[in-house]
């Protein structure tokens, strides 16, 4: 977690509860690393504005390929030679390798929720590949908040999540609508 | 391939074009299997109302533990036990593990599209979650058409994939943008 003067800090040795407390505090902001404790942000800790970030995750050629191998084998993402020919211009990682990916980094503190991130569902669009050597980030921006009608315990949040690649180009951007419960829920 | 009575009819032995012109013929009404051979629809074989079925994906727990302890780390997608007292009562597989499933149900016959499956972007939703043991199939029609207003050679169109489980219902239900190409560009 950094500080306002971008500085890395440790929440090591604070209770869950203080670092539920400093994250609020500074979730005002961009973070520019995920949180390093088991925070636990619920509805009521959500507004609208509210900004988060990943951490970084670096894309290396095996792994796309033998991702795209098993899920989207296309000479684009699975060969270096082959994908040349395409309208890649040569090896890019499947959308949805990026997707799985900023998925990860979304679980893995990019995004911190109260029993999970669970999504209802969504808008995607890759508005450029993703290539073998890129290190993705996710910065995620809370856009819509709305209380269930029928579950007082609960209600959903829009986050707009764009995962960028090093140079600060989006690679895709994830509009999702999420479950969120209420912190007297648990 | 089924014909029309829905026995299982084989494309050995066609030439290419010959699988391509009997498959247009086919594709007039929904296939139960994917295409045997590689076939290439371009933009102008396309048509709205235009449907396709997949082939058929099992999911086993051992592989919707291992893509979740990847891609989407929680203890619902992760281990039996902590997944009964969650949202989910139950082990159920990542929403990313069903969609990369069904990518690759579409990639490998459920889509038949000329130079691959290119996703520009789309709207996804999870109506049910996709749980061990479950068989998957997606169905697919082409809802909109548009021809490129910049570039001749290529076009694209929205298909509605749906994924169904072994007793037919939904686990995930994506609309897609999709490029496509003319067959004058190849």
């Amino acid at each position: 977690m950094l500080d306002e003067d971008g500085l890395v800090v440790t929440n090591q040795g604070l209770s869950a509860t203080c670092r539920r407390a400093a994250f609020l505090e500074r979730s005002k902001g961009v973070l520019s690393q995920p949180s390093s404790g088991p925070i636990q942000l619920y509805f009521e800790d959500l507004h609208i504005g509210q900004r988060f970030t990943s951490g970084a995750y670096y894309m290396d050629a095996a792994r796309i390929k033998s991702f795209a191998a098993e899920f989207d084998p296309q000479p684009f993402h699975l060969d270096e030679v082959a994908a040349r020919s395409t309208i890649f211009k040569g090896l890019s990682a499947s959308g949805l390798h990026t997707l799985a990916v900023s998925m990860r980094l979304l679980v893995t503190g990019g995004l911190p929720s109260a029993n999970g991130l669970i999504g209802l569902g969504g808008e995607l669009t890759w508005p450029k590949p993703t290539r073998p050597g890129d290190t993705l980030r996710v910065e995620s921006e809370i856009v819509e908040i709305l209380p269930s009608r029928s579950k007082p315990n609960q209600g959903s949040a829009k986050v707009r999540s764009t995962t960028l690649n090093q140079v600060g180009e989006a690679v895709l951007i994830f509009t999702a609508e999420m479950l969120v419960f209420k912190s007297a829920s648990t």
